[in-house]
């Protein structure tokens, strides 16, 4: 039984696939549904094939790959990620998870000692958009999002049925509860965490849940030239010390948690015009809700202080929000105790970013290891992870599941 | 020799301005070089014909139109505004200030005591896209700006053409210093000091001088979840802690200068992604050059120290600006003594906008007076100016070509 997954192997894989879709700036571009994704999971599932494994695409348009247990009364093991990128994304994210899941099916397909569980490897669709594939997996997939269009210009409805899905039988790929034994995945971490503290591997404790609001504040629009400073009800000002205040409340409590304003909308926004209107968007993260709500109290109290010190009013809409998904105590202990055979140093973090994972552990024990992002870039051609934290995640999430298919 | 205009006649002229371009919403919108605009110009047109008056259109596009003087060897008195509207804009803005200088020629033209010096009424073309044909009728519309695309979609030259006036031969309509004896324009204030004030007239002292700036942070773009507070270069933080320190150093400083940030974009404002990039516009104006230098210089300084607090950097363009024009302090004396004699009550004030006046102060002794627009609205269909301060306006025009027509 190899106690490690072949190198070699697993880099030329994750090589294979970075050339489907390559960029000239060196990055990959394989948004959902489009041609080049719809082409890279068709190499996946050659992979598959070549190790024997039984492929199934289900209505959603997931691919699952099955390899056969020595105990067919258990449930499967299932091992995986994602192979959609963002536009012009990089070659890590996601694909790393699905070769080293692959790597992994082929160790323990070849070596003696089979596992006692079935071992599904799964490549789930438009993780990028949404997590889409793995929300229909787990029946949390509303039919009025299958309107939605993606980035590649599909709507999700006919996303799907490029893939081989049938949009309108997405009951029939739900997992029933319990029907899986565990969930592993290995992403990279997309953040800065593991490199700045020298760790090999990031056992993650859960997935934040994200929080959007959207804040507007009315003024009045006159012209810049002819309304004195006392006599303005300046929208962008309000804003402005909105975005200010939220990164006063946010830093000014300890915690892991983060808060971000990334958009800014102003009416008229003319360069001589004092702005009526400005929308700002608002985003809060963190593994603890009740955290969110004291950070949203605080701001909500600031913004109110705001719109009374600049004559103006605010509103916050709440638009859309993940819950936290922390992840199961068997998975994170069984990532810890195989680092730490393998000589690798751990750190315990949060995913600051939404996982396939985080769906995964409505049906089953979830988790997930990170290996460190090079200056924490992700999302971006820079995107990168060395050699060998790609293989000493691949190794981990080959011990972890050794390590859970002896467990109960 | 009647001592005050026919107030039936100004309102009516007013009100049939009105009707070319009337919107739903109650406006006009009457965009330089627009049919509407045409229109209204040859209605204006066929009024100076029905007083008499010999009409030329320049080669700017300007209409001039002229009463004889007594004094055949004196320079003419100019009077006038523009007809030209911002897009769904108000009744009074422009139209008011030929419609009464109409109201003065006639009211001249039909007494007995005919004044000395001639009588020029000019509609200037294009005041609302940068007072263009003042600009011309200067000497200082440079040839470049020919190609500029107005709002009716017409660039300044096939505008001017549009209007009858040659862009190819610009000089010809370019006025010599001293040619004219003075400028005198009646505008509404749109803003807000003579009715809070409580005054009937307002005396302009100058015309602002208006600087623009694009102030670009520059950042680093990155993931909203995985990148923590500290790490953080936040490129919208630092232009949202601009926007304030730009409001505080204006209001900080006695006087009536103003400061506005009216536009701020971001990249790649997207609520989930950190702004690796922000630029805002920053506009000063004032009467004082040195003050807005001195503005300036404070504001930079805060921009410096943002950009190390944020860890991102900083970078000022100019872009363009005019420089303050004083009004001549005999055209102000006039003004103030004229409606002192009709008791009506004055108030010494900037304009914080620009005006045809600010150019013809470069030929000849020129001056404005404002009459209060309610709530301070102005370029919106709500723009409205009480039909008596219309009348007033009128009349202390009458009675400062008077005034001027017996100095020297």
């Amino acid at each position: 039984m190899s106690s490690s997954v072949d190198a070699t192997n697993l880099l030329a894989r994750l090589r294979d696939l970075s050339a489907i879709g390559a960029t000239a700036s060196g990055g990959v571009h394989r948004p959902a549904y489009s041609d080049d994704d719809l082409a890279a999971r068709e190499v996946v599932r050659g992979w598959m094939r070549e190790l024997g494994m039984t492929v199934h695409v289900d209505t959603a348009g997931n691919t699952f790959a099955r390899l056969e247990g020595s105990d067919p009364a258990l449930p499967p093991i299932v091992i995986g990620s994602h192979t959609d990128t963002v536009p012009d994304g990089g070659r890590y994210d996601g694909a790393l998870g699905v070769v080293a899941a692959l790597e992994v099916a082929r160790t323990l397909g070849e070596g003696k000692g089979r596992p006692r569980h079935p071992l599904e490897v799964v490549d789930f669709q438009n993780e990028e958009g949404g997590i889409v594939g793995s929300k229909a997996a787990v029946g949390r997939l509303d039919a009025a999002e299958l309107s939605r269009t993606a980035v590649s210009g599909f709507t999700l409805r006919d996303g799907i049925r490029r893939l081989g899905g049938d949009p309108d039988r997405l009951d029939d790929c739900v997992l029933a509860t319990g029907s899986r034994a565990a969930y592993v995945e290995l992403h990279i971490e997309q953040g800065s965490v593991l490199e700045r503290g020298g760790n090999d591997i990031g056992i993650v404790e859960g997935i934040v849940g994200i929080w959007y609001w959207e804040v507007s504040f009315d003024g009045v629009a006159s012209h810049a030239g002819t309304t004195p400073m006392r006599d303005r009800h300046d929208a962008l000002l309000a804003a402005a010390r909105f975005v200010d205040a939220v990164h006063d409340v946010v830093t000014s409590v300890p915690g892991r948690h983060v808060g971000t304003v990334g958009r800014l909308t102003m009416h008229p926004g003319a360069p001589n015009v004092i702005a009526g209107r400005a929308v700002a968007t608002l985003e809060l993260r963190d593994l603890i809700a009740s955290t969110v709500e004291k950070l949203y109290q605080a701001i909500e109290a600031r913004a109110g202080e705001i719109a009374r010190d600049t004559g103006t009013t605010v509103h916050f809409r709440s638009t859309t929000h993940t819950t936290p998904a922390p992840t199961d105590p068997r998975v994170r202990g069984a990532i810890e105790r195989v680092a730490g055979a393998l000589g690798l140093s751990t750190a315990f973090l949060a995913s600051g970013a939404g996982h396939d994972a985080q769906h995964m552990a409505i049906v089953c024990p979830s988790g997930m290891l990170f290996v460190p992002s090079v200056n924490g870039l992700s999302h971006t051609p820079r995107e990168f992870t060395r050699d060998q934290d790609c293989v000493n995640g691949a190794n981990v999430l080959l011990g972890v599941v050794r390590h859970l298919d002896a467990l109960d």
